[in-house]
């Protein structure tokens, strides 16, 4: 081998622009992550039909954010619940 | 009380520019929820100091989403361990 990295680069298209994203994940799932993104921003433009794409973008992250937030607040109650399980 | 629904309007500050937010999760939480995307935005900005702001938040967006779905798999394989360890 003569990288001593070996990233994945991909090109994927949200509303009409490409982007490259280098990354460690395979193509395939990089291609799923710009795919929802893509289907988040359409959404809300749906909803806000007046936005410019940098507050698309911005609504777009601040809404999947939360999301994620809101999953890692179950995730810890999980293996809070387990740890309680255990203990008994 | 005369809303039939009671939405949160926040207004939040990202890279200089104001978003209203409306939504269901109180005001602390918008708050911090932005103040993440804020930060993850400035992060990828200084890796790439020629993105408008408009490929910034959708390369947040992205990376944001790539982290909902890692920590949704996670969450996933968690609960099959769970599932099996009631069903042994």
């Amino acid at each position: 081998m003569t990288h001593k990295q070996d990233k994945t680069r991909v090109t994927v298209e949200i509303r009409n622009r490409s982007y490259n994203i280098v990354g460690d994940e395979d193509a395939s799932h990089v291609k799923l992550v710009a795919s929802l993104v893509d289907q988040k921003m359409r959404e809300i433009h749906e909803m806000n039909p007046s936005l410019d794409t940098a507050s698309l973008a911005v609504l777009t992250a601040i809404n999947t954010m939360n999301d994620y937030l809101l999953l890692k607040e179950d995730y810890a109650t999980l293996i809070g619940s387990i740890k309680k399980k255990e203990d008994n």
